[in-house]
């Protein structure tokens, strides 16, 4: 931990009971990325149903955490490192909250391409693309769990592989479009699961900053690559 | 202001200060929203330009009131109404951020839609749903600066026209592409705007709660509006 121990035993239980929240939601997070694959993969109805239920366990961990945190700051008035910490785990609770979402958006999406028929070939790229998401994301909170700055910053560095897998993607899936516009309503539920992929890419890109926030107490959201590594080897 | 006043008139000076900033980063994002809507419906490739260039400069004014945050709960330990004031604003200045990341990504796509040949008549409707989302962004904003919890709850209510609205565009619009392939690429632009709107809106939606937690002093998010509204009136 990068917090010394506390005068206050009870402060430090505190401190270490949202950690520990933090990655079971971290975890039922995860597992949900890992359903979204499976389902794609399967085509599989109850599998994307169970995916949209399962959003309202994550809202309840989010509000939750936010709540211990508020609770901490205003009786346990943390300051330094402790601080960086609560307001961490915050955020990055608010960034799985929105990864959360976007499960449920890919599981509605996909239930809608079910309906319209199957395609397993049509969703093998986005596949590929929740792979690479799912791997950005479990590194992240790994990352946060260690507090490691190095490898947040080489999440960082990955955002571009991603970006590169998104933009292929897409040119793929307005040939197809192009080629048979029947196939429009359907190439168009994929390409909304491309979206929301890359989107949870970015909120574990938004996380690898607050990891490195929290490690090396300095804000380099919005700052390039290199401007972030000669910062944390300062 | 929900707070009292404090026996330090520094930390009122302070809140004060954060308000201020808060109510300024907001101005600055309603008239990029005002430039987008403008932009769209001049085909203005030079507005569109200036759109994606004044990002940067939210990104900096989150980062300022952020740390501006992070200083007064690290300096003053606010608790009660003080501490969710300042969580409060750290919240919505984050969705404020992601609001100018919207309006960027909506110049990129307005750029190349101008680049592939303006097409007024289809952006018409993104237009229209563009103003109601301005609407709703100033409503939000308002309701923060005049701390009114009821009218946040109604901006909450109006959630509902926009996603009408968005659903009937994007009807819309799927009719263009599966009428005329070779619109599809022009058309997927239009998609992405209509998409960043109906993001821009669910900001809106979030401020409106982050502002009935700061007024009832409730964390009401994830519930029905009618759970709101009563939670609200106890």
């Amino acid at each position: 931990m990068v917090t010394k121990e506390h005068i206050s035993s009870k402060f430090d239980a505190e401190l270490e009971d949202i950690r520990n929240s933090l990655m079971q939601m971290g975890g039922l997070v995860e597992k949900q990325l890992s359903f979204v694959v499976e389902a794609l993969a399967k085509g599989d109805a109850d599998l994307a149903e169970e995916i949209v239920d399962t959003e309202e366990s994550i809202d309840r961990m989010e509000m939750a955490i936010d709540e211990q945190c508020m609770r901490i700051i205003a009786r346990r008035q943390p300051t330094a490192g402790d601080l960086r910490l609560v307001i961490s785990i915050s955020k990055t609770v608010a960034e799985l909250e929105a990864i959360g979402d976007d499960c449920k958006r890919i599981g509605y999406a996909l239930k809608d391409i079910i309906d319209k028929g199957y395609d397993k070939s049509m969703l093998l790229p986005a596949r590929h693309l929740g792979n690479s998401t799912k791997t950005m994301v479990k590194r992240s909170l790994d990352n946060m769990a260690r507090l490691d700055a190095d490898a947040a910053l080489s999440v960082l560095r990955s955002g571009d592989d991603i970006d590169t897998e998104y933009e292929a993607l897409m040119r793929q899936l307005v040939t197809f479009m192009m080629e048979d516009s029947r196939s429009v309503p359907k190439v168009l539920d994929a390409i909304w699961i491309a979206r929301s992929f890359e989107r949870i890419a970015s909120r574990a890109f938004n996380m690898s900053h607050h990891c490195i926030f929290l490690v090396a107490g300095k804000d380099l959201r919005h700052r390039s690559i290199d401007d972030v590594e000669a910062a944390i080897s300062d």
